[in-house]
């Protein structure tokens, strides 16, 4: 990561060098021995804190990831009223709201464009291209692990464990994926997203994170068959009383354009009052496109860029709406002996709890059971329906004499119909 | 156009006064009557002059559209020292390099984000977003009317005619709709694209212009056959002497995402160096759009905003490369006389101008021709060939015994595959 910063910062100091601007690599330290790579005559160390102490320094560039010490190298950037440029979206997501405060009080400048969707400039695209608007909704494939994944579910049928060794293969996945394939790196970021779309502070706590290994590729398989695209969606949406944030994997209409954003690549869709619907897609990691969003917010800094702190989180009143709030149509896959009556049963229960059927898909051939029974999975598209009132239907189909197992929920996101839904 | 800009300003500038920075609207011009609109106490004037006389006036907002009258605006207001923010493309491409120039001499602020795309904020993603990448070519669908009719053709089988009927009925298209369907507007915005992004002064004249009117209905269902769209593009390219620049109708992959931007939306792909491909998608036109790109514009001024002349193109060294130099595939349609040996004659010709066959389409029905006669249109995809030798092949081929008429010829824009085409 810090080598494809160093290549692309040399060569952009010497393009602004041009324009009586000045970027020059003074210093560059790292937790291991020193790298294999020109740092054209930048001191080298293998203690962070020589950057902060260090005079030659203006601006503290941090792509070593993690918490600790990258929070004590940020706190001493701004004590040494250094500014600061990251791509740590962890960091950022976590203890922004404090580290953002103290920058504005010192009056330095941080760039966080490699910390969301790689590099794509969303960052940018959000708090100096859309400034203007009220955000009602974004929506965004913001994880290219999970992504790469369920495309490779849906295109090659592929279950997911398959789809996961050879994203790991590819390097496409860490070798423990967990970060990836639960959510958490995707909230991080739509953590990130909401604050500066919503003028609040981030609030990782509040994201509802689901991950994407429960999704069989059974439901790839009914999905497409329904119009519909799997897909690894965080959403944020202003609402009456606040924000509300979730990452889960979505059904997305085929005839949205971030449905057909497959593989590895990152989409955000941003739904502002006055432009309408933006989309903004691109490589979502990589040492390239990091570098590319790196050097971005150096660029601006050195060209004397508008004060950062303007355009970062309000440390506003919101309140933020938990899932149990969500209204959404949702798909269900409902194990059921292959026998009469069952189908009615499970809608008459929907029913019962106010929920309408879109669509439905129920197989002839039977499918045997890992206990020996033969089963059909019952397939319904129901309309929108409130999260709670998802929950107990299906804990109460779930009770159903001749239903046999879990059913599965996937919510579908209706971005360009209704709002976030 | 000027009352959306004057309603999202208004509340802006609540918005920023929060955050201590000012935006009013002191004063408003237009050469027709006063508009039923709230100026929230802004003087008004019919004289354009009185906008760039005034005390209270910093920055001049230019939403008037057309040449003379902009021109003199904004020279005017570089002379008294004023701000400029243009949704005008035709002016940027035109006269830009001076303006530019002369607003650099001054130290003044120009913004012109609402001039290409409308609300995608691609100005600022190409010189804020990607100024660390060196842009090997972009391509766009930057003309929203050409975009509506040839969706319209190729989703509900309409000739252009009636497509271009329609989209006037509709309002997205002008009563004289030369502007659009020529591809000039288009031309417009690529000559700035291409200046931002290659660094260099904008050149409307050498960018190579054709329209999307000799594109038939039959042309549209032959390319789905083959696995494309023919979408309006503008493209722009680096090339080892300079800059390559057109417009025109492509037939673009399907499986490209800008293949499915339809409808009226714009859409524009950056290939940059270190991030590689980006694409920006969204609304191209209307009040509420170009409102939220003049007032970003705005923000990033009042917010204290980097010199924008820093961003804009350097008066360098570069050539601009005919439309004789560039190579790309071709899809021919040859009219044809219903008999044995004509194909061969023309897969003979191809042949021996250099160019291979990629893909075939004869039809078995034969079509009744204006003079009575019987033809079937013979369609080929060559592989990527010379301009000028696709040229010759074409004239070659109309000159055989058995081809009826002239040769219809579309590019194809393999985007991902090469250096552009």
């Amino acid at each position: 990561m810090g080598r494809g910063v160093v290549g692309l910062l040399q060569r952009e100091s010497a393009s602004l060098a041009a324009t009586g601007r000045t970027l020059q690599l003074t210093r560059v330290a790292s937790r291991t021995p020193r790298p294999e790579v020109d740092l054209g005559g930048a001191a080298f160390s293998t203690d962070l804190a020589d950057l902060t102490a260090a005079d030659d320094v203006d601006v503290v560039v941090e792509v070593i990831g993690g918490e600790e010490d990258a929070k004590t190298l940020f706190a001493a950037a701004i004590a040494a009223n250094k500014h600061v440029v990251t791509a740590n979206k962890a960091l950022i997501a976590l203890h922004g709201n404090e580290l953002m405060r103290d920058a504005r009080r010192a009056g330095i400048f941080v760039g966080i464009e490699a910390a969301v969707a790689g590099g794509i400039p969303i960052i940018n695209a959000l708090t100096r291209g859309l400034p203007a608007n009220r955000i009602e909704w974004l929506a965004g494939i913001i994880n290219g692990t999970s992504n790469y994944i369920l495309t490779a579910m849906s295109e090659g049928g592929q279950d997911f464990a398959t789809a996961l060794r050879e994203a790991q293969r590819l390097g496409y996945a860490e070798p423990d994926p967990t970060f990836d394939v639960e959510g958490i790196d995707a909230a991080h970021k739509l953590a990130i997203l909401a604050g500066l779309a919503f003028g609040t502070p981030f609030d990782f706590a509040s994201v509802h994170v689901e991950g994407i290994a429960d999704v069989d590729a059974e439901d790839v398989g009914y999905a497409r068959e329904l119009g519909y695209r799997i897909k690894p969606l965080g959403i944020a949406r202003r609402t009456a009383r606040g924000v509300e944030a979730r990452v889960h994997p979505c059904l997305t209409p085929e005839s949205d354009l971030i449905a057909k954003v497959d593989g590895v690549m990152n989409a955000v869709q941003v739904r502002g009052d006055a432009v309408g619907s933006t989309l903004y897609v691109g490589p979502g990691a990589g040492a390239g496109p990091t570098a590319s969003a790196v050097v971005a917010d150096l660029v601006e800094l050195a060209r004397g860029g508008a004060d950062s702190c303007a355009v970062f989180p309000i440390e506003g009143d919101w309140e933020s709406s938990p899932i149990g709030e969500v209204s959404c149509a949702h798909y269900l896959n409902v194990p059921a002996e292959d026998q009469p009556g069952v189908f009615a049963d499970v809608a008459q229960t929907l029913g019962r709890h106010g929920i309408s059927i879109e669509g439905v898909i129920q197989r002839a051939e039977a499918v045997r059971g890992a206990r020996g029974s033969e089963w059909v999975p019952i397939v319904i598209l129901t309309d929108v329906v409130a999260e709670l009132d998802a929950e107990r239907a299906v804990a109460d189909i779930e009770k159903l004499a001749g239903v046999t197992g879990r059913v599965r929920r996937i919510r579908v996101a209706n971005l360009e119909n209704s709002d976030g839904e």
